[in-house]
């Protein structure tokens, strides 16, 4: 199966960076020398968790697509609201909005990447639009030959367009693509149009105590712990 | 003006690369060695030109977007009819008209778009579409940050979505993008719309009788005899 396979599709929040130390260590950088004392993790996490429904709304047709450095400014209006912060000037909040531009990779990506980048098309399949995309390639050094997924097709996964969209922008069909996420129900979505799965586990996203995509809940094409072994397994 | 750019946009087809001789030394290296003898580089100069009537018929409303692979095609079609060749495979077909995903980039640009990538946000603004484009880049080394123009915009240039939906997904004005084109006309465009500009003179691009673009028509914000020439001015 692996042989026709010609693009690795890559979830990027949670799967290539770590969006909840990132978000909150850049959070802290922001408010701590400000005199402000919150837990910073905490408002990372309750920031995050905005994400999938104001998505909805989007995939719902309550609203017309916005990209999701809109959804996250919004987002951050109702935060900073429920952790009593104001007084920010414009530039100051789009810094603040910007946290989600700034995400470390987790520490094999790069490498892996890099590795898998010899024999496959990368793209990214992200709900991240194209800016919030760039400017995560540039701060981490992720060497994508696309930027894809809601960046291209205006539309937010788990929505099939977001996958299919991805695989016809790269000329190729679903099996010719492998989706690689650290979240089984991105898969799900993947395998039902058709793609190659590979699931890469990444216990601490959710930080020490995480509960959800602890392991693969299904026979993914293949199941890694990191993008290092994902390289292995492909190369 | 210079230090508010923040991205560069990049025609290709004859910019970056020079598309005249490496699909006529792609279609010798397919035809010669099944006994064809032709003009090579005549026929690939008349591929070449129906590329603009082409996209005309997108541009105008007569047809729908349809990608540049496809145009393409279509026009390879009339080719091989006009040069009497005849009895290909559609793989043979497919192989072929894949030609313009292996153009060699000019000589100084791999270096040039190396070094131009440490300071500025490089993306294309091409008339090809994503798995061209992706190909181009992976076959000569090109160090795109993002894929965009027509890949992007379903549009093709001169048209101003094009242009302008290109700074959009990076998230910014025109006036922090400088287009960097070969070809006067499509600066004539980008200015239009508040872009900065900088012509590359490829006085090769058409061979050695070319009597277009030989000199700047305007006064372009740089005029460069290569990547690297352009790279020196701006970092």
């Amino acid at each position: 199966m692996t042989t026709q396979i010609k693009a690795l599709m890559f979830d990027v929040f949670g799967t290539v960076v770590d969006w909840r130390s990132s978000v909150s260590n850049d959070l802290a950088a922001f408010f701590a020398p400000r005199g402000l004392t919150r837990d910073w993790t905490q408002m990372a996490v309750d920031w995050r968790a905005m994400y999938q429904p104001a998505m909805e709304a989007v995939r719902s047709g309550t609203r017309d697509y916005v990209i999701l450095d809109e959804l996250h400014r919004e987002n951050l209006d109702a935060l900073l609201a429920a952790y009593d912060i104001s007084g920010l000037t414009a530039a100051e909040l789009d810094h603040i909005n910007r946290a989600w531009h700034r995400l470390h990779p987790w520490p094999d990506c790069v490498e892996g990447l890099t590795g898998l980048r010899k024999r496959y098309i990368l793209a990214t399949a992200s709900n991240g639009n194209t800016a919030l995309m760039v400017n995560l390639a540039r701060f981490g050094g992720l060497p994508w030959d696309a930027i894809l997924g809601a960046a291209h097709t205006r539309s937010y996964k788990p929505t099939a367009q977001t996958y299919l969209g991805t695989a016809e922008a790269l000329g190729l069909t679903p099996a010719e693509c492998m989706m690689v996420a650290a979240h089984n129900d991105d898969l799900v979505a993947a395998r039902a149009l058709g793609f190659a799965t590979a699931f890469v586990c990444r216990p601490l996203e959710h930080g020490p105590d995480q509960t959800t995509d602890l392991t693969a809940e299904s026979d993914w094409d293949h199941v890694c712990d990191s993008m290092i072994d994902l390289c292995n397994r492909l190369l």
